[in-house]
């Protein structure tokens, strides 16, 4: 089979044998915004028609693909939900010469009754091999997910705006106009880590990033690993509860940051594999009865 | 005398009688950050000249026209600092044809060591009349300040960065793609301020924006109200002591927002003449031995 997870930036797809072993795959920008006119089908075409002339005839598809910016919007499944619910919630689109189905995204509740979504995520959740079945699980990102697995299920999540909140800030603030670009210094994370769990909030928190700089004790090279410190910090603050253990999924890079304020909160971090979406996909799809 | 209110986007100039009477007024956007080449001396006497010209030798400027960027860096002055205070430490800038001086912004440090500055608002606290020696006040904006007034001097201060953080979620981020532009609509307002005092950190609230819109429990329209509500409530529950009265001194829109939030947290708001400036820059003129 073929799992492709397209998302709002890009696509990845994945060529899978009977075993679930990854014999091919592809990356490329070709994110659901840039494709124009609604021409997904001959976008895939373009990714994966290789594959599906050399006789694969199944293609699973998870992530904002599923959205209403996507290709067909398929509905959220509520939690709680795992591969075998999931796998029985697929949405067929029509595509000639294979059978395409869409994972839906799951969505939740929060304590206040506002609604949660994610799309993509549940796929690469369900793709971790050997995570018990009662974890907690983090997808650092834009929107960062933090999902509980109870009884091999997804069982509620919750999302932080931080990675969003980083971008807008260090784009449209004063306090982006003294960052630089260029790798994360770790020594300015940490400050920034720290920081984040000193009395305060989060709003005032930020306006010491300028006062820090103004007095000579930030330089203009660290304060970008700095905010992204504070804001890591007080997301891991919130989310995490005491002396967990946290199953980390997503770009290594931003993983061992997560694994950073994990450890330095009393957590323990364990960074997944960085191709769970294919697990997740062939896991699903295997699971499908295909139509 | 004359005082001048120089910010970083506005200059807001008032004519003084004795008796601190305000008998002329002047508004422009000739903000720091709009003069070019340093040319403040011009831009200045562009603004105030006909006053100059009909007798008037003193001017007392205050507002980021002392810092970095503008005429001349006046050294902070630190807390606790009354009018007195301030009015012996003005600096003098070169300036032909009249004295004039300089207010020096106020410093302080939080309870983690971490630096505040403020330059103007120093001057509106010490305006605004019938304050108690012993009081709270809050000058709401981009870069909203707390100050704690004892025995009449400023003691101590906080920033708060809402105003800025709203405008970047607003102008460069996923949330702000649903917003329209027109007047704050109270009820959205008033659901934000409520979802503030909901559990869970601010960061996992601002993802609650999307979501509610996406499941049309937010119209486009009122989502912007709601992000205020939301960032306000935020700020307020963080500063403001339980019960506390909160003298509002700043923009009069403004003012009444914070004054919604602070009495939907159970404080008492007290909004003060938007005349602060004026009236700060007469008493530290009054009290100051012109050099």
């Amino acid at each position: 089979m073929i799992g492709v997870d397209w998302g709002t930036s890009s696509l990845r797809a994945y060529r899978l044998d009977a075993a679930g072993g990854i014999i091919g795959r592809t990356a490329s920008a070709k994110g659901i915004l840039t494709v124009a006119d609604g021409a997904f089908a001959a976008t895939l075409r373009a990714e994966i028609g290789a594959w599906l002339e050399d006789g694969e005839t199944r293609v699973l598809l998870s992530g904002m693909i599923g959205s209403r910016q996507g290709w067909i919007e398929a509905p959220y499944l509520p939690c709680p939900a795992g591969a075998a619910d999931i796998a029985g919630a697929l949405i067929r689109v029509i595509f000639d010469g294979a059978e395409v189905l869409l994972v839906p995204g799951l969505t939740d509740t929060d304590e206040a009754g506002t609604p949660e979504v994610m799309r993509g995520e549940e796929t690469q959740i369900v793709g971790v091999p050997g995570m018990a079945d009662d974890a907690l699980a983090c997808l650092p990102g834009s929107h960062s997910k933090w999902a509980r697995i109870v009884g091999g299920r997804i069982a509620s999540f919750r999302t932080f705006f931080s990675g969003e909140a980083f971008a807008a800030l260090r784009s449209a603030t004063i306090l982006g106009r003294m960052m630089t670009e260029g790798p994360t210094d770790l020594d300015a994370f940490d400050l920034g880590l720290a920081r984040a769990g000193d009395p305060g909030h989060l709003l005032h928190h930020l306006f010491g990033v300028r006062t820090l700089g103004l007095f000579g004790r930030l330089d203009a090279g660290d304060s970008a690993s700095y905010l992204s410190g504070l804001l890591v910090g007080h997301e891991v603050g919130a989310a995490m509860p005491e002396g967990a253990r946290v199953h980390l999924i997503g770009a290594e890079s931003l993983c061992g940051l997560y694994a950073r304020a994990i450890a330095a909160r009393g957590g323990t971090a364990v960074i997944e594999d960085s191709d769970a979406a294919a697990r997740g996909l062939f896991r699903i799809g295997s699971t499908a009865s295909w139509i």
